[in-house]
């Protein structure tokens, strides 16, 4: 259901499990003329909590844009103690990639945004090294460097926090950025940092994870992408996927294959984001697809 | 939410696109007092058709069980044009299988049906042959041989067409039954046969695939679960799943690894319809997992 | 290469990496008319280790098989320090399978030894628990219960060992057996002790690991067949297999989901041992597969 | 053992099945002052033919690089009725690319080559369109259009074989070149010229295999890589995936998804060419990983 054309909204919303909640948002929708392009909803039973996606056409809807969320929130969203977040797919989606050395994910997002397969904007690329200053300028994309060490962290990350404020950006791609964020950084933007992990979460956390793989003698090798928390290696997982090696493959040979996993299943996730179907909440996410 | 536990009901509906439908269906629901357990909708662009699959808990519903077909197509399924189903989860599924001479699949079915994992009863096991009768008198399911040649087929398969609508069959799997069976026996259980092909289709279909695939030099191998038609093998797919081979593995080796895959491919097909999870529309399926 | 169908010799070998290792073997093998059906050899060079595994054809070999293990070493395996291991594919591999409560294990490695698929030799069924003794009557396997508590644990372990012992078992298999084996029994069979845990180890060791794979959140789950060793979940991982699953499903889906994997990991390591495709070294596994 | 650095000469070689094939081999080196790296053998029991690949230091190796070729026939090659080639690490891979509209794979190539993951080289983007050519000056790598209709497609073709010989390239990546090369191009370079057809042969053949996968309602889809030979989709396969779809997935979602498969199953078949670890014979591959 990616394919329509106009422009639509869409709503993703969770609250407690209650009767009438599909029937209250949908009812909202219909009675305002909103046609229905896709809908979605879960119910955790332990958490006892509903969660729920839906995307309708704007073209005949009743409410002006401007106004949805307020009426949204008076009729529906209020009534059931909901929290929600609405999106356009007017406004296309503005990113800041964060990278260090290694170029394989950083040329992978940029090929998908500039080939079209992607309807989003790399606004900044940001490193705490020189290396890939060369790539940023041939494709022609803002490049700054911050170089971090103990005494300057706080003070270059609260540079690089205006810096996002001022380009305005939904989210943050950390493709393969070797440098711990700290909590302040990573509550400026909360679950809107999605980072790759090179493991399966939540085996091998934190540096060398295919050293260590090679180490435990795995059979599988994958990787993790998820939101960044306070806890490193911790957050809400978004996507995950593995690959089978042998006891022949060295440890260069888990990084040369990693690289794929790395690649694909942070853009995976990055689509996700793009698309608004993944909601977080507490560790976890509902992801809509 | 597989884990509710007391009688609920399930709608599958299809019907052209138009807006208001979901509305429709959970006024509908909301109204009579049904707390909706899951939803799950979809529209083929394409073909510009509507699908959705509906649970809702039948405890407080207004409406009784034996009157809900009626009251649903009068106040919605007929007002959209809608083809519906409607299942109680109070109703074990009763299937059949038919088998020849392998027991791979077989065996797996049995384990999972005695062992609790699947709320579903074997009713009969059917074959062409003597070979397993003693898997079914171990496991105490009665086992009817019709041995069929191109004289008696129309005959015997008049018979097994009886045998199973006495015993109320719900839907009949082909556990690696080596017969083709007649469009006349396929009509009279439309989308209720659920055959495993040993191969990826539509690659490989008939006879012998682990051979064309042996000779093709293909580095996977696969195996489909479809819903049986009148054309051979080009019925509606359930389920598919591969596993990686190399030049290294024999014939003999292809047909050792495709049986895992044929049992878990066809466990997971029967699983999905014993769960009403699956809505045939034309050569496809809707799977609502 | 398994379609030999002679009688054939096995050796298993590793030793300190080192010049013309390949050729003394070959020329050991050739000189005495032995026709190689496979080699496989591989160099570990962080450990500058030399793994290898040939099979040859007993038909025409010059060293009469009970004297072969004798001439390898005074001719070629002392010369190069070697560890080695000899088998004939003239014994059918004997398998104990300790159990507690759940079968479905248990129903695939019978199907897989009854139907043929393996030639392997089924010689008793150990439980700590009654549940199960209706299978073993069903297979006529016998089925023996030793339960065990924190007093009776060392004695009824050592009644377990003499058993096995006395039935001449090659190994070991624990097909979701849910009671710790003490050092004293894990080195009664080094190396001979096949687990199925359920996740994809090192992630979820010890208990109810479905439970924190749902709690986690994760996007993949996993099952990994290993030698048991003293250290609990820790041995050398033979087999791994993952499969992904998603927010829906509950830690009774994952359960579920989740015996498919271990049923077919566990299932493809008794496969390579039976083959003699395994050879464990420190805590990991070289598979000549 | 990918990790050797010092350079190495690799052997191909195939022929009828006979004993004492491995053992001449490395008795060739070993007598020669050959340090074994890796071997890796195979025998094919039902066309009864033997193939080999083995890797070996040459430093210190006793015959000379420029001699290796005409020395291991006469004492071997000959003797046994080998075809074999021989390969030497020091000569780095020289690669042509040939593109049409889409830019995935070619940036996916080009970025491997950059980063160093890959030691080859990339001599030349060949193309039937202009519109890639921003790319290759990007990256600074020499662009041909060859524009191609009926009347000219000999005439074309024979400068572009003159201009790859000029190159002296070792094999040439088809990275999705919507163009089909005529009988006697494919013949110029036999096995060297490597596609990746965007389905999992041999489902799909020809054109708009996505479009046939989302009409046959497939669940997984595929790519497959393999060497181009005159018939179209027919030549030996290299390397294969698939990815899971669903009925939600439109034909522009196959695509997009397809795009990441095509990518990491040509690659990998690349990465085996650039090791000189595939082994083509008649219409299938052995592949030594």
């Amino acid at each position: 259901m990616s394919a329509q054309n106009g422009n639509t909204a869409i709503l993703l919303m969770h609250c407690p499990d209650q009767t009438g909640l599909v029937a209250a948002v949908t009812d909202f929708l219909h009675k305002n003329n909103g046609n229905i392009i896709s809908l979605d909803q879960y119910v955790d039973r332990e958490a006892m909590r509903f969660f729920m996606r839906v995307e309708w056409e704007l073209e005949g809807f009743a409410i002006p844009e401007e106004k949805i969320d307020d009426y949204f929130g008076t009729l529906v969203g209020q009534k059931f103690g909901m929290e929600w977040q609405l999106h356009f797919t007017s406004r296309r989606p503005r990113m800041a990639i964060f990278v260090s050395k290694m170029s394989h994910c950083l040329y992978d997002i940029l090929q998908r945004c500039i080939s079209g397969e992607w309807p989003a904007d790399i606004l900044m690329i940001i490193s705490n090294h020189e290396n890939l200053r060369y790539i940023a300028e041939r494709f022609e994309i803002p490049f700054e460097v911050f170089s971090i060490n103990t005494e300057n962290k706080a003070e270059q990350e609260q540079k690089q926090i205006e810096l996002l404020h001022s380009l305005d950006v939904d989210f943050i791609v950390l493709a393969r950025y070797m440098q711990i964020l700290s909590d302040d950084f990573v509550a400026a933007f909360p679950n809107r940092i999605i980072n790759i992990h090179h493991s399966f979460l939540p085996a091998f956390k934190g540096a060398k994870p295919y050293h260590s793989a090679y180490n435990r003698g795995v059979k599988v090798i994958g990787a993790t992408s998820h939101y960044v928390t306070a806890d490193l290696d911790e957050g809400p997982i978004i996507e995950q996927d593995v690959r089978r090696i042998s006891h022949k493959d060295s440890v260069k040979d888990l990084i040369r294959i990693g690289k794929d996993l790395e690649k694909v299943v942070l853009a995976r996730a990055i689509w996700l984001e793009i698309q608004h179907k993944i909601l977080p909440y507490k560790n976890k996410t509902v992801v809509f697809d």
